[in-house]
């Protein structure tokens, strides 16, 4: 069994929309930063960090969104998030890699350097319609973060039009509305 | 064919002690960030970023610490660097997200908020011998970590007594001992 702990609009956005691409059934289960329900002892217990998102697998916590959305591309090969080739799953590594170390945090250093670095990841992305080509667990985590931070340092398809294409591209997913639609029902924390 | 380029001292060290460790022939092409090699236009057309370590397989780049010893552990599995199994491999792929993501930058936010970083992966250790359990890619991507800032933060066996004896585990490795004499042959470039 599989259950999902996450909070409405965080990183952990990503792991949902998999979940939902791929169809399987998991326990929902969502956590208010505000409500400090990360930082119980139950939670902590599965994630010492108090972080989101956590995948619990038959009782067994794994953490990231790289290893969680790695994860479940393997496990259900079916639903096609991964292309089936080693080099092929290094660069999703490497986009995932990237977007967590370099992209994520980006905005502690300042709006300029958040800006500049999504100017990177535009250019990474160049004129592919998907991060690797065909559509990947890569293009999910990319989507997220451009999803939450196009919002708070006013980015618009001027800007960034390949990153706001592959925007658009994603938010025509039936998986993306879904969770979407899901985490807007409980409720975004998003923080300013 | 495989071209690893890589700064001495820098994060590129777990590539290159990977492609030890592996025992594949390739191309050392050192770069020296002090004399800018990293910002050549020949350079930024493998990596954008300026960034190392780049693999170059038969002349297709691969950027990113754990995007690279993904594809190594996974092209040459009789080196044994990754568990054959999708979740230990995903626990493998959130080891390095963990430790680029939070770990890594984490010397950008102050000496003592990077000392509490360490102090999570020391608990994440926790009694284990190597990061999965067996030895892996894992392990190597940790070490460098904290071969590289415990140096700089003083960190001693007094303070992540799991994280030393883990450092000096790797140092017994001759894969690590001759990376290490090979880049500090070339020249460590350390920042303070």
């Amino acid at each position: 069994m599989l259950a999902l702990y996450f909070a409405p609009g965080s990183s952990s956005m990503a792991a949902h929309i998999a979940l939902h691409e791929i169809g399987v059934e998991f326990e929902a289960r969502p956590l208010s930063f505000a409500r400090k329900e990360n930082r119980t002892p139950a939670y902590l217990a599965i994630n010492p960090e108090g972080k989101v998102p956590s995948l619990v697998i038959d009782g067994r916590p794994l953490t990231e969104v790289a290893g969680i959305l790695f994860y479940l591309a393997k496990r259900y090969p079916q639903a096609g998030l991964l292309p089936q080739d080693i080099e092929a799953e290094a660069q999703a590594v490497s986009w995932m890699s990237f977007l967590a170390s370099t992209v994520h945090p980006a905005r502690l250093r300042g709006a300029d350097h958040a800006r500049a670095v999504f100017g990177v990841a535009e250019q990474r992305l160049g004129d592919r319609e998907w991060a690797l080509g065909p559509y990947s667990i890569a293009d999910i985590h990319l989507f997220r973060l451009y999803w939450r931070f196009s919002r708070s340092l006013n980015l618009t398809a001027a800007d960034l039009p390949k990153l706001a294409a592959h925007h658009d591209r994603m938010m025509a997913r039936p998986a993306v509305q879904r969770t979407c639609e899901i985490e807007a029902a409980i409720g975004y924390e998003l923080p300013a």
